[in-house]
């Protein structure tokens, strides 16, 4: 997600430590410590707007929510909505994915969410998609053993590739629709992108995934 | 699928020997002389009133078509096309998928094609289903090495199933689409039931996949 630039993200980020990282790369191996306790670690990559992993880190207090995004222009939303409803198990990273290790020591990780990534529809750039193994290989780096990723996407291009792609990447397929809201899970927090996708008519594709 | 019932459909059938075989285990390991060629045997299991197979059949000739069906009204639709236009690389069989291994010798099958096969929507019937792993294990046991099965639905419950449960059974994904009319690829034969079904604006969901 691009936004029009925001003025001064920079200096609104930096005058709020205390939500936002711009130092990522100085916390790995001490994420339990930033929340001070030892509750698991979900993360989102690419958490755009922020509404998503302000609304799961509001539902489930017993889970450390980090939202990470690469654009100042963006992140600095997200911040924007911490800012007006501050939780204790949410913090923000200004980051970029292809620094995960790090970010993140071995294992630190319990969870991740992959919401409405970059299609990246040109097979030339198929390898910034962020299902592609080259970052395969870094969520394995900093998840738990047996840990999920959850994947959702309105991007018909982005689901097929994902699929094959884990399939023979040899992934675990835990859960899958096709159709996410025709029979919506308790629980589903939906992103902006979801609510808007979904309103014009189209389907949601959800998939959980683990490493074998 | 099932029909009205057709009036004396077996002494129809019974009629036409040469266009359909209401004994197929007698033709085990016998195929090829069936059609008199070593051309590659493609089988549809589930042909319905055969509008697929009988395309198929016009548009290869290079390529023997077997036409399965396992309901009597069902079969003889098919049967009264194929009278309509014979064709020499087309064999119809009155026959049921649970006897696979009795009327197919090793090997002798060289692509499998599933259409919109019944959902068997609830979970008890899973087993039913022409995707479900007791069925996967007697087409390896057909197929020749490395043959491609290529299944179509307009069922998002039977095809979230397939995806899955292909996945546990360690099948390949070689072609994967969620909406095969968006961008139809050339030479797709549309079935009666996909044309019915598309023309209403459903996804028609298609998968090419094979034994590891």
């Amino acid at each position: 997600m691009r936004l029009r630039n925001v003025r001064n993200a920079r200096e609104i980020m930096e005058a709020h430590p205390e939500r936002i990282i711009l130092d990522p790369k100085a916390h790995r191996g001490a994420w339990k410590a930033r929340f001070g306790n030892s509750n698991p670690v979900h993360l989102e990559i690419g958490m755009g707007k922020g509404q998503f992993v302000q609304g799961m880190a509001r539902l489930h207090p017993d889970v450390n929510f980090i939202g990470m995004e690469c654009y100042d222009s963006v992140a600095v939303r997200a911040l924007q909505r911490v800012l007006e409803e501050p939780l204790p198990n949410l913090q923000l990273v200004r980051g970029n994915a292809l620094d995960l290790a790090d970010i993140f020591d071995a294992g630190e990780v319990d969870r991740l969410y992959l919401n409405f990534s970059d299609p990246w529809p040109r097979k030339a750039h198929a390898k910034r998609r962020l299902t592609h193994r080259n970052f395969l290989e870094r969520y394995r780096a900093m998840l738990v053993s047996g840990a999920e990723i959850h994947f959702k996407t309105d991007n018909r291009g982005l689901f097929e590739f994902t699929l094959q792609h884990l399939n023979e990447y040899g992934m675990t397929f835990e859960e899958l629709s096709l159709n996410l809201h025709a029979e919506e899970p308790e629980g589903n927090v939906r992103t902006e992108y979801e609510e808007n996708w979904s309103a014009k008519g189209y389907p949601i594709y959800r998939l959980v995934t683990r490493f074998r």
